[in-house]
């Protein structure tokens, strides 16, 4: 099938689909079987770097849940190894072996080739058009600055994210150098995977909301639209997703206009009526069930799905995906609930 | 001097006051060389059990900063170790030796008389009335149920919470149970605050906005609420601070006007212009500097503090304060410089 006509894109542009198309960010991971037993035998980073085994566990979700999209099996640290920072795989997933600490750490970051320096996603991406053969569209995604320059300022994962909060107030204009390269890094870097054939792309800025209000455009819409429009006329839809955000999402909804963003993915905390209203008709919306409202008992669960396909009746542009990634001890069957209950919908 | 005359107490009940106040959340802290040295010699919950030592680390900020209130220097954690939990130091501050799993364990916890239990907090109160000698304001405070659970079911602070929001969808009415037992003794600990010579008291949500947006008013609002319609009549203002609620501003309004909440704290990601149009003249409005704006340079620092000091001007009833708490190693002389500037413009 031409993925032109399939739910997800047909959706994405707002176009009449026969129902609401699904699927769920960080789909492939650990709740699947199948994601288990390849990982037992190699480190996140090593299976992000197989084509071979990342499509595999890629498509698991297709075979497992039956999705209408399938996203690459990737990690976000990736561009920024290849921008020459090391990423090691340490207790609680990717982290950097040696976080930026000054100007000059910046300064040595190149701006590689996206083909050059990170094939293997490429190579993830086709690899995956070969197993899925047509039937449903392989989404494509990367990080935003705010999100990787976190991670490049903490090194991993942290809840206040001290060290580059520090560095809005501290010393912006170093900030805003690192931004730049991140921002032109990750614009090719997507370029490179629409061109490899990914059929639509997802940029995440996971971090965006833990910013003032101020530093918030500054530091993370004005990078996310530097990418955006980076990317104006690429051919494919973009979905902007920037988790935090509910009360900035009348500046979300200009920039969108403005540039002709396709979709908008909301996180949990943000109230899809209240989207709709601000919104409107400018662009497609993704989400939002919370992701531990999977934990909940199955009957609660369905009741739950419908509740949030009501919302968007009469909406064209609607699909269905959580408010975040899927946690590690979600039960399969709980997800294959929730994808049986927007198939009986149809 | 009668505190309902003080400075703060006027600004909080939108009475006319010469200047705007000031004080800082966690203002007696880390960053101070006073409370480091007399913490050298013993643990955070040592510390918190000393009301001598307590209240000496309380006014430090009164005699380095000229700060218009001090608030105890206490753990949130102290209401819960009263119920019967376990709290523990560990390497990133107090947390729960033995973190609840099921319904058993929220079955055993009591509903505590605050004066038998933690009247070493009441103690800190007299002994900080004793030292501040009636010149500023004494605050009071609490954690918010929602917060508390997020302790009592996970044991330790994390980026997640994913045990108590699990539990948000798993099993309610277990979360329900606990939730009521924290908010009616958090209630009576309050009043005891009150009753030992609290000036006003804070009740803090800091964990309220990670909550899905249905979650977030049954959980963190709906307890609040319990908690501050408990307040009611207790003849002492009270101050409201959910973190990360920025887009539920019309919520916490309505509830604010229907129980005539005297002020509302404002994290950083809230703009102050928002919420000055949503609260408009029903209570006073506290906040909001960005924590990490206290390590830009100077002079930018100064005019950040003009440009939220200008947001308020012709509106009664500003007091200024950070988003969230001081950062350890925040530089003594910009706090101290925002104090001036703020001192200056009377």
């Amino acid at each position: 099938m031409n993925q032109q006509d399939s739910l997800l894109i047909r959706a994405l542009r707002r176009q009449p689909t026969e129902r609401t198309p699904v699927w769920f960010m960080r789909q492939a991971g650990r709740y699947l079987p199948g994601y288990q037993k390849i990982r037992s035998g190699l480190d996140f980073l090593e299976l992000c770097k197989n084509p071979e085994l990342a499509s595999e566990v890629t498509v698991e979700p297709l075979e497992v849940l039956d999705v209408d999209a399938v996203i690459i099996f990737s990690d976000i640290l990736v561009p920024l190894e290849a921008m020459g920072m090391g990423v090691e795989f340490g207790d609680r997933g990717p982290c950097m072996s040696d976080p930026l600490t000054g100007r000059d750490g910046i300064e040595r970051l190149c701006i590689p080739d996206p083909v050059e320096s990170t094939g293997f996603v490429m190579d993830v991406i086709r690899a995956t058009h070969a197993r899925v053969d047509g039937k449903v569209p392989v989404l494509g995604f990367a990080g935003a600055p705010w999100t990787l320059a976190c991670y490049a300022l903490e090194g991993s994962p942290s809840r206040t994210f001290a060290a580059a909060q520090r560095m809005v107030y501290e010393s912006p204009s170093d900030l805003h150098l690192l931004m730049e390269k991140i921002a032109d890094t990750v614009t090719a870097y997507l370029l490179a995977q629409v061109e490899a054939g990914a059929n639509a792309i997802q940029l995440f800025d996971s971090w965006g909301g833990m910013l003032g209000h101020q530093a918030f455009e500054e530091f993370s819409l004005a990078y996310c639209r530097r990418i955006l429009e980076g990317l104006d006329g690429c051919g494919v839809p973009r979905i902007l997703f920037i988790r935090g955000a509910a009360s900035h999402l009348h500046a979300i909804a200009s920039m969108v206009d403005e540039l002709g963003v396709e979709a908008v993915s909301l996180d949990e905390m943000t109230r899809p009526q209240h989207a709709l209203e601000i919104f409107g008709h400018r662009c497609a919306l993704q989400g939002n069930l919370p992701p531990q409202a999977l934990f909940a008992p199955v009957d609660d669960l369905r009741s739950r799905v419908c509740d949030l396909l009501d919302v968007f009746t009469d909406h064209p542009g609607h699909i269905f995906n959580l408010g975040h990634g899927i946690l590690p001890t979600t039960p399969v069957e709980n997800v294959r609930a929730v994808v049986d209950e927007i198939r009986a919908r149809s």
